[in-house]
Protein backbone atom coordinates (compact mmCIF):
# COMPACT_ATOMS: atom_id res chain seq x y z
CA UNK A 1 0.00 0.00 0.00
CA UNK A 2 2.37 2.44 0.83
CA UNK A 3 4.44 4.85 -1.90
CA UNK A 4 8.44 5.27 -2.10
CA UNK A 5 8.72 7.37 1.05
CA UNK A 6 10.97 9.76 -1.43
CA UNK A 7 9.00 12.92 -1.92
CA UNK A 8 8.37 14.30 -5.64
CA UNK A 9 8.26 17.80 -4.16
CA UNK A 10 12.11 17.75 -3.00
CA UNK A 11 11.64 20.01 0.46
CA UNK A 12 12.68 18.20 3.84
CA UNK A 13 9.28 18.15 4.83
CA UNK A 14 6.22 15.61 4.20
CA UNK A 15 2.93 16.56 3.50
CA UNK A 16 -0.20 14.91 4.75
CA UNK A 17 -3.52 15.67 2.77
CA UNK A 18 -6.67 14.97 4.13
CA UNK A 19 -9.80 15.31 1.65
CA UNK A 20 -12.96 14.45 1.50
CA UNK A 21 -16.95 15.38 1.90
CA UNK A 22 -17.37 17.73 4.82
CA UNK A 23 -19.13 15.39 7.36
CA UNK A 24 -17.01 12.76 6.19
CA UNK A 25 -14.75 12.92 9.89
CA UNK A 26 -11.22 14.04 8.04
CA UNK A 27 -11.28 16.82 10.30
CA UNK A 28 -11.12 14.80 13.36
CA UNK A 29 -9.00 12.35 11.82
CA UNK A 30 -6.27 14.96 10.60
CA UNK A 31 -6.34 16.33 14.26
CA UNK A 32 -5.91 13.10 15.88
CA UNK A 33 -3.20 12.64 13.28
CA UNK A 34 -1.49 15.76 14.59
CA UNK A 35 -1.48 15.47 18.27
CA UNK A 36 -0.12 12.06 17.62
CA UNK A 37 2.82 12.89 15.25
CA UNK A 38 3.50 15.53 17.97
CA UNK A 39 3.42 13.08 20.97
CA UNK A 40 6.04 11.26 18.74
CA UNK A 41 8.33 14.18 18.99
CA UNK A 42 8.29 15.31 15.32
CA UNK A 43 8.21 18.70 14.42
CA UNK A 44 4.48 19.01 13.30
CA UNK A 45 2.80 21.89 11.30
CA UNK A 46 -1.39 21.41 11.63
CA UNK A 47 -3.62 24.13 8.76
CA UNK A 48 -7.01 23.66 7.96
CA UNK A 49 -8.16 25.46 4.22
CA UNK A 50 -9.94 29.14 6.19
CA UNK A 51 -10.45 31.81 3.65
CA UNK A 52 -6.64 33.56 3.83
CA UNK A 53 -7.19 37.51 5.38
CA UNK A 54 -6.46 38.68 1.79
CA UNK A 55 -9.69 37.56 0.27
CA UNK A 56 -11.93 35.93 2.55
CA UNK A 57 -13.68 39.43 2.57
CA UNK A 58 -14.15 39.82 -1.51
CA UNK A 59 -15.53 36.33 -1.25
CA UNK A 60 -17.93 37.13 1.09
CA UNK A 61 -19.26 40.08 -0.27
CA UNK A 62 -19.05 38.44 -4.10
CA UNK A 63 -21.47 35.54 -2.72
CA UNK A 64 -23.35 37.81 -1.01
CA UNK A 65 -24.10 40.22 -3.88
CA UNK A 66 -23.88 36.96 -6.37
CA UNK A 67 -21.08 38.59 -8.39
CA UNK A 68 -19.40 35.39 -8.98
CA UNK A 69 -19.43 33.52 -12.02
CA UNK A 70 -17.90 30.11 -12.32
CA UNK A 71 -14.66 31.51 -13.23
CA UNK A 72 -14.08 34.47 -10.69
CA UNK A 73 -15.58 32.09 -8.24
CA UNK A 74 -12.94 29.39 -9.36
CA UNK A 75 -9.77 32.25 -9.15
CA UNK A 76 -10.81 33.76 -6.10
CA UNK A 77 -10.28 30.38 -4.40
CA UNK A 78 -7.04 30.05 -6.48
CA UNK A 79 -5.60 33.10 -5.07
CA UNK A 80 -7.09 31.49 -1.62
CA UNK A 81 -5.39 28.58 -1.81
CA UNK A 82 -1.80 29.97 -3.24
CA UNK A 83 -1.82 32.46 -0.33
CA UNK A 84 -2.01 29.61 1.70
CA UNK A 85 0.04 27.88 0.31
CA UNK A 86 3.03 30.11 -0.29
CA UNK A 87 2.78 31.65 3.33
CA UNK A 88 1.20 29.09 5.22
CA UNK A 89 2.54 25.35 3.81
CA UNK A 90 5.42 26.22 2.03
CA UNK A 91 7.56 27.49 5.05
CA UNK A 92 7.20 24.57 7.12
CA UNK A 93 7.46 21.85 4.37
CA UNK A 94 10.85 24.21 3.20
CA UNK A 95 11.80 23.75 7.58
CA UNK A 96 11.61 20.26 7.31
CA UNK A 97 8.20 19.55 8.97
CA UNK A 98 5.32 17.04 8.90
CA UNK A 99 3.08 19.09 7.46
CA UNK A 100 -0.85 17.89 8.24
CA UNK A 101 -3.40 20.04 6.07
CA UNK A 102 -6.95 19.54 6.31
CA UNK A 103 -7.62 20.05 2.55
CA UNK A 104 -5.72 20.64 -0.28
CA UNK A 105 -5.69 21.28 -4.07
CA UNK A 106 -7.96 18.66 -4.59
CA UNK A 107 -10.90 20.01 -2.74
CA UNK A 108 -10.94 22.99 -5.71
CA UNK A 109 -10.48 20.64 -8.10
CA UNK A 110 -13.35 18.51 -7.22
CA UNK A 111 -15.78 21.88 -6.61
CA UNK A 112 -14.50 23.72 -9.64
CA UNK A 113 -15.56 20.46 -11.63
CA UNK A 114 -18.78 20.16 -9.88
CA UNK A 115 -19.54 24.08 -10.57
CA UNK A 116 -18.78 23.23 -14.49
CA UNK A 117 -15.53 24.37 -14.70
CA UNK A 118 -13.02 22.89 -17.35
CA UNK A 119 -11.25 20.10 -15.14
CA UNK A 120 -7.87 20.68 -16.73
CA UNK A 121 -8.34 24.53 -16.75
CA UNK A 122 -8.63 24.43 -13.00
CA UNK A 123 -5.46 21.91 -12.57
CA UNK A 124 -3.08 24.18 -14.28
CA UNK A 125 -3.79 27.16 -11.91
CA UNK A 126 -3.02 24.60 -9.01
CA UNK A 127 0.35 23.43 -10.70
CA UNK A 128 2.43 25.76 -8.37
CA UNK A 129 1.13 23.04 -5.64
CA UNK A 130 3.20 19.97 -5.67
CA UNK A 131 1.63 16.70 -5.48
CA UNK A 132 1.52 15.65 -1.31
CA UNK A 133 3.39 12.42 0.22
CA UNK A 134 0.03 11.47 1.05
CA UNK A 135 -3.31 11.94 -0.22
CA UNK A 136 -5.86 10.38 1.85
CA UNK A 137 -9.30 10.37 0.84
CA UNK A 138 -12.17 9.68 3.70
CA UNK A 139 -15.02 7.85 1.29
CA UNK A 140 -18.43 8.49 3.14
CA UNK A 141 -21.99 7.91 1.42
CA UNK A 142 -23.43 11.43 1.31
CA UNK A 143 -26.78 10.38 2.65
CA UNK A 144 -23.97 9.78 5.65
CA UNK A 145 -23.08 13.25 5.83
CA UNK A 146 -26.45 14.79 5.61
CA UNK A 147 -27.67 12.47 8.67
CA UNK A 148 -24.40 14.19 10.85
CA UNK A 149 -25.56 17.12 9.63
CA UNK A 150 -28.71 17.33 11.06
CA UNK A 151 -27.46 15.50 14.54
CA UNK A 152 -25.05 18.34 14.70
CA UNK A 153 -27.46 20.52 14.44
CA UNK A 154 -25.35 23.11 11.79
CA UNK A 155 -27.44 24.73 9.49
CA UNK A 156 -26.69 23.82 6.22
CA UNK A 157 -25.22 26.51 4.23
CA UNK A 158 -26.17 27.92 1.06
CA UNK A 159 -22.78 27.43 -0.79
CA UNK A 160 -22.48 24.13 0.21
CA UNK A 161 -25.62 22.75 -0.66
CA UNK A 162 -24.81 24.33 -4.42
CA UNK A 163 -28.34 26.34 -3.95
CA UNK A 164 -26.59 29.14 -6.36
CA UNK A 165 -26.59 26.51 -8.99
CA UNK A 166 -30.59 25.93 -9.43
CA UNK A 167 -30.42 22.29 -8.93
CA UNK A 168 -33.33 22.39 -6.95
CA UNK A 169 -35.20 24.46 -4.55
CA UNK A 170 -34.97 22.62 -1.54
CA UNK A 171 -31.95 22.87 0.84
CA UNK A 172 -31.72 19.64 1.66
CA UNK A 173 -32.42 18.21 -1.56
CA UNK A 174 -29.93 20.62 -3.39
CA UNK A 175 -27.38 19.84 -0.61
CA UNK A 176 -28.06 15.88 -1.40
CA UNK A 177 -27.46 16.89 -5.43
CA UNK A 178 -24.66 19.13 -4.66
CA UNK A 179 -22.33 16.90 -2.85
CA UNK A 180 -22.98 13.78 -4.79
CA UNK A 181 -21.54 16.00 -7.60
CA UNK A 182 -18.89 16.70 -5.55
CA UNK A 183 -18.30 12.76 -3.86
CA UNK A 184 -18.11 11.94 -8.29
CA UNK A 185 -15.32 13.85 -8.44
CA UNK A 186 -13.72 12.55 -5.85
CA UNK A 187 -13.53 9.56 -6.79
CA UNK A 188 -12.41 10.36 -10.00
CA UNK A 189 -9.99 11.66 -8.84
CA UNK A 190 -9.23 8.74 -6.51
CA UNK A 191 -8.19 6.50 -9.50
CA UNK A 192 -6.37 9.48 -11.43
CA UNK A 193 -4.53 10.48 -8.47
CA UNK A 194 -3.83 7.50 -6.11
CA UNK A 195 -5.41 8.29 -3.43
CA UNK A 196 -5.15 6.80 0.05
CA UNK A 197 -8.82 5.50 0.27
CA UNK A 198 -10.33 5.60 4.14
CA UNK A 199 -13.47 4.06 4.51
CA UNK A 200 -15.16 6.72 6.81
CA UNK A 201 -18.06 4.65 8.10
CA UNK A 202 -15.63 2.61 10.59
CA UNK A 203 -15.17 3.95 14.24
CA UNK A 204 -12.92 6.67 14.92
CA UNK A 205 -10.11 4.72 16.64
CA UNK A 206 -9.41 2.13 13.83
CA UNK A 207 -9.45 4.40 11.33
CA UNK A 208 -6.65 6.80 13.54
CA UNK A 209 -4.87 3.27 13.79
CA UNK A 210 -4.88 2.61 10.31
CA UNK A 211 -3.46 6.03 9.57
CA UNK A 212 -0.32 5.74 11.57
CA UNK A 213 0.24 2.40 10.03
CA UNK A 214 -0.18 3.60 6.48
CA UNK A 215 2.50 6.39 7.76
CA UNK A 216 5.05 4.84 9.13
CA UNK A 217 7.46 3.78 6.46
CA UNK A 218 7.40 7.71 5.26
CA UNK A 219 8.13 8.37 9.20
CA UNK A 220 10.83 5.40 9.44
CA UNK A 221 14.23 7.50 9.68
CA UNK A 222 12.62 10.81 9.49
CA UNK A 223 14.15 13.11 12.33
CA UNK A 224 12.13 14.11 14.95
CA UNK A 225 12.02 17.63 16.24
CA UNK A 226 14.94 16.62 19.40
CA UNK A 227 17.40 15.15 16.88
CA UNK A 228 16.67 18.33 14.56
CA UNK A 229 17.63 20.58 17.44
CA UNK A 230 20.55 18.51 18.18
CA UNK A 231 21.99 18.07 14.64
CA UNK A 232 21.62 21.70 14.24
CA UNK B 1 -2.79 44.04 -43.47
CA UNK B 2 -6.16 43.45 -42.34
CA UNK B 3 -6.90 39.70 -41.66
CA UNK B 4 -10.67 37.78 -42.12
CA UNK B 5 -13.10 39.86 -41.24
CA UNK B 6 -15.10 36.66 -39.84
CA UNK B 7 -14.27 36.80 -36.22
CA UNK B 8 -13.15 34.14 -34.47
CA UNK B 9 -15.14 34.66 -31.30
CA UNK B 10 -18.33 33.84 -32.95
CA UNK B 11 -20.14 36.40 -31.14
CA UNK B 12 -22.17 39.14 -32.94
CA UNK B 13 -20.25 42.16 -31.69
CA UNK B 14 -16.34 42.77 -32.92
CA UNK B 15 -13.63 43.65 -30.38
CA UNK B 16 -10.99 45.82 -30.67
CA UNK B 17 -8.08 45.98 -28.41
CA UNK B 18 -5.43 48.17 -27.57
CA UNK B 19 -1.93 47.56 -25.76
CA UNK B 20 1.07 49.43 -24.82
CA UNK B 21 3.04 50.70 -22.21
CA UNK B 22 1.95 53.64 -20.04
CA UNK B 23 2.14 56.74 -21.79
CA UNK B 24 2.44 55.01 -25.51
CA UNK B 25 -0.98 57.45 -26.22
CA UNK B 26 -3.25 53.88 -26.75
CA UNK B 27 -5.66 55.39 -24.59
CA UNK B 28 -5.84 58.93 -26.19
CA UNK B 29 -6.51 57.00 -29.78
CA UNK B 30 -8.74 54.62 -28.13
CA UNK B 31 -11.08 57.09 -26.87
CA UNK B 32 -10.48 58.89 -30.06
CA UNK B 33 -11.81 55.88 -32.05
CA UNK B 34 -14.91 54.97 -30.04
CA UNK B 35 -16.06 58.65 -30.47
CA UNK B 36 -15.70 58.51 -34.29
CA UNK B 37 -17.42 54.93 -34.24
CA UNK B 38 -20.09 56.40 -32.20
CA UNK B 39 -20.45 59.11 -34.81
CA UNK B 40 -20.65 56.77 -37.45
CA UNK B 41 -23.87 55.46 -35.89
CA UNK B 42 -22.34 51.81 -34.92
CA UNK B 43 -23.76 50.81 -31.70
CA UNK B 44 -19.99 51.07 -29.72
CA UNK B 45 -19.05 49.71 -26.07
CA UNK B 46 -15.93 51.73 -24.78
CA UNK B 47 -14.08 50.06 -21.35
CA UNK B 48 -10.91 50.56 -19.64
CA UNK B 49 -9.22 47.93 -17.37
CA UNK B 50 -9.55 50.29 -14.43
CA UNK B 51 -10.22 47.48 -11.12
CA UNK B 52 -13.43 46.02 -10.78
CA UNK B 53 -15.24 46.09 -7.18
CA UNK B 54 -14.75 42.81 -6.74
CA UNK B 55 -11.26 42.94 -6.36
CA UNK B 56 -9.44 46.37 -6.36
CA UNK B 57 -10.06 46.95 -2.47
CA UNK B 58 -7.80 43.25 -1.86
CA UNK B 59 -5.04 44.31 -4.21
CA UNK B 60 -4.65 47.61 -2.59
CA UNK B 61 -4.56 46.56 0.90
CA UNK B 62 -2.39 43.23 -0.46
CA UNK B 63 0.01 45.62 -2.49
CA UNK B 64 0.31 47.93 0.85
CA UNK B 65 0.89 44.86 3.13
CA UNK B 66 3.08 43.01 0.75
CA UNK B 67 1.29 40.15 0.93
CA UNK B 68 1.36 39.22 -2.30
CA UNK B 69 3.43 36.95 -4.39
CA UNK B 70 4.32 36.90 -7.99
CA UNK B 71 1.80 33.95 -8.32
CA UNK B 72 -1.14 35.39 -6.24
CA UNK B 73 -0.59 38.74 -7.72
CA UNK B 74 -1.06 37.36 -11.07
CA UNK B 75 -4.26 35.44 -9.59
CA UNK B 76 -5.69 38.48 -8.07
CA UNK B 77 -5.51 40.64 -11.73
CA UNK B 78 -7.24 37.03 -13.13
CA UNK B 79 -9.98 37.40 -10.96
CA UNK B 80 -10.12 41.12 -11.68
CA UNK B 81 -9.66 40.49 -15.38
CA UNK B 82 -12.28 37.82 -15.48
CA UNK B 83 -15.06 39.61 -13.83
CA UNK B 84 -14.46 43.00 -16.23
CA UNK B 85 -15.09 40.38 -19.19
CA UNK B 86 -17.36 38.35 -18.32
CA UNK B 87 -20.05 41.54 -16.98
CA UNK B 88 -18.57 43.89 -19.29
CA UNK B 89 -17.30 43.03 -22.42
CA UNK B 90 -18.80 39.66 -23.07
CA UNK B 91 -22.73 41.25 -22.93
CA UNK B 92 -21.90 43.77 -25.53
CA UNK B 93 -20.08 41.72 -27.17
CA UNK B 94 -22.77 39.30 -27.32
CA UNK B 95 -25.48 42.11 -28.41
CA UNK B 96 -23.51 43.17 -31.73
CA UNK B 97 -21.75 46.22 -29.99
CA UNK B 98 -18.28 47.30 -31.04
CA UNK B 99 -15.93 47.12 -28.07
CA UNK B 100 -13.32 48.55 -28.09
CA UNK B 101 -10.70 48.03 -25.51
CA UNK B 102 -8.46 49.78 -23.32
CA UNK B 103 -5.84 46.67 -22.15
CA UNK B 104 -6.97 43.43 -22.31
CA UNK B 105 -5.60 39.95 -21.04
CA UNK B 106 -2.37 40.85 -23.06
CA UNK B 107 -1.73 43.31 -20.46
CA UNK B 108 -1.43 40.55 -17.96
CA UNK B 109 1.08 38.45 -19.68
CA UNK B 110 3.23 40.81 -20.34
CA UNK B 111 3.23 42.01 -16.45
CA UNK B 112 2.87 38.48 -14.90
CA UNK B 113 6.07 37.37 -17.38
CA UNK B 114 7.66 40.91 -16.55
CA UNK B 115 7.33 39.50 -12.90
CA UNK B 116 8.85 36.13 -13.64
CA UNK B 117 5.64 33.76 -13.92
CA UNK B 118 5.32 31.17 -16.50
CA UNK B 119 3.63 32.66 -19.61
CA UNK B 120 2.49 29.40 -20.50
CA UNK B 121 0.51 28.86 -17.05
CA UNK B 122 -0.55 32.44 -17.14
CA UNK B 123 -2.27 31.96 -20.79
CA UNK B 124 -4.10 29.41 -19.52
CA UNK B 125 -5.92 30.85 -16.69
CA UNK B 126 -6.73 33.45 -19.48
CA UNK B 127 -7.87 31.29 -22.14
CA UNK B 128 -11.48 31.94 -21.16
CA UNK B 129 -10.81 35.62 -23.34
CA UNK B 130 -11.37 35.02 -26.72
CA UNK B 131 -8.71 36.45 -29.17
CA UNK B 132 -9.63 39.91 -30.06
CA UNK B 133 -10.68 40.93 -34.34
CA UNK B 134 -8.07 43.33 -33.90
CA UNK B 135 -5.20 43.97 -31.39
CA UNK B 136 -3.67 47.44 -31.50
CA UNK B 137 0.11 47.64 -30.04
CA UNK B 138 1.48 50.77 -29.62
CA UNK B 139 5.05 50.70 -30.03
CA UNK B 140 7.19 53.38 -27.80
CA UNK B 141 10.64 53.33 -26.53
CA UNK B 142 10.73 53.41 -23.00
CA UNK B 143 12.75 57.06 -22.59
CA UNK B 144 9.60 58.46 -24.20
CA UNK B 145 7.19 57.09 -22.53
CA UNK B 146 9.42 58.39 -19.36
CA UNK B 147 9.75 61.64 -20.31
CA UNK B 148 5.78 62.44 -21.17
CA UNK B 149 5.31 60.45 -17.52
CA UNK B 150 7.60 63.71 -16.63
CA UNK B 151 6.25 66.03 -17.86
CA UNK B 152 2.96 65.36 -16.75
CA UNK B 153 3.93 65.39 -13.10
CA UNK B 154 2.08 62.74 -12.73
CA UNK B 155 3.94 60.87 -9.88
CA UNK B 156 5.68 57.38 -10.65
CA UNK B 157 3.99 54.57 -8.86
CA UNK B 158 5.63 52.28 -7.12
CA UNK B 159 4.43 48.98 -8.79
CA UNK B 160 4.29 50.95 -12.03
CA UNK B 161 8.05 51.00 -11.22
CA UNK B 162 8.40 47.23 -10.46
CA UNK B 163 9.76 48.92 -7.13
CA UNK B 164 8.96 45.66 -5.07
CA UNK B 165 10.84 43.26 -7.37
CA UNK B 166 14.23 45.09 -5.89
CA UNK B 167 15.72 46.13 -9.95
CA UNK B 168 16.86 49.42 -8.28
CA UNK B 169 16.60 51.48 -5.14
CA UNK B 170 16.20 54.55 -7.54
CA UNK B 171 12.27 55.01 -8.40
CA UNK B 172 13.15 56.26 -11.94
CA UNK B 173 16.21 53.71 -12.93
CA UNK B 174 13.70 51.10 -11.91
CA UNK B 175 10.94 52.04 -13.60
CA UNK B 176 12.56 52.43 -16.93
CA UNK B 177 14.35 48.43 -16.31
CA UNK B 178 10.81 47.46 -15.63
CA UNK B 179 8.78 48.83 -18.52
CA UNK B 180 11.54 47.66 -21.04
CA UNK B 181 10.88 43.92 -19.07
CA UNK B 182 7.27 44.94 -20.13
CA UNK B 183 8.34 46.16 -23.91
CA UNK B 184 10.42 43.28 -24.41
CA UNK B 185 7.37 41.34 -23.55
CA UNK B 186 4.73 43.28 -25.74
CA UNK B 187 7.42 42.83 -28.84
CA UNK B 188 7.73 38.92 -28.26
CA UNK B 189 3.63 38.96 -28.38
CA UNK B 190 3.23 41.58 -31.51
CA UNK B 191 5.18 38.41 -33.22
CA UNK B 192 3.49 35.24 -31.71
CA UNK B 193 -0.40 37.05 -31.74
CA UNK B 194 -0.06 39.31 -34.73
CA UNK B 195 -0.37 42.62 -32.91
CA UNK B 196 -1.23 45.51 -35.47
CA UNK B 197 1.90 47.73 -34.66
CA UNK B 198 1.07 51.10 -34.15
CA UNK B 199 4.32 53.40 -34.07
CA UNK B 200 3.56 56.16 -31.46
CA UNK B 201 5.79 58.53 -32.16
CA UNK B 202 3.96 59.87 -35.24
CA UNK B 203 1.29 62.52 -34.92
CA UNK B 204 -1.95 61.63 -32.99
CA UNK B 205 -3.78 63.01 -36.19
CA UNK B 206 -2.18 60.40 -38.66
CA UNK B 207 -2.35 57.12 -36.03
CA UNK B 208 -5.99 57.82 -35.90
CA UNK B 209 -6.57 57.99 -39.76
CA UNK B 210 -4.72 54.92 -39.91
CA UNK B 211 -6.45 53.20 -37.00
CA UNK B 212 -10.04 54.28 -39.10
CA UNK B 213 -8.43 52.55 -42.57
CA UNK B 214 -7.06 49.48 -40.88
CA UNK B 215 -10.40 49.05 -39.19
CA UNK B 216 -12.43 49.67 -42.62
CA UNK B 217 -12.94 45.79 -43.66
CA UNK B 218 -14.24 45.34 -40.41
CA UNK B 219 -16.68 47.49 -40.41
CA UNK B 220 -18.19 47.36 -44.29
CA UNK B 221 -21.47 45.82 -43.65
CA UNK B 222 -21.06 45.71 -40.28
CA UNK B 223 -24.85 47.10 -38.94
CA UNK B 224 -24.89 50.52 -37.64
CA UNK B 225 -27.45 51.67 -34.39
CA UNK B 226 -30.12 52.10 -36.28
CA UNK B 227 -30.38 49.63 -39.09
CA UNK B 228 -30.28 46.96 -36.07
CA UNK B 229 -33.19 49.15 -34.67
CA UNK B 230 -35.16 49.39 -38.37
CA UNK B 231 -34.42 45.57 -38.54
CA UNK B 232 -35.41 44.35 -35.12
Amino acid sequence: MPESPSPTHGFPGRLFVFEGLDGSGKSTQAALLGKWLQSRDYRVFFTEWNSSDLVSGVIRRGKKKGLLTPTTFSLLHAVDFADRFERTILPPLRAGYLVVCDRYAYTAFVRDAARGCDPSWVRTIYSFAPRPDRIFYFRVPVQVTLKRKLASRSKINYYEAGMDMGLSDDLQESYVRFQSRLRAEYERLAASDRFTVIDSTRPVEAIQSDLRANLKPLLDGFPTGARLLHDG
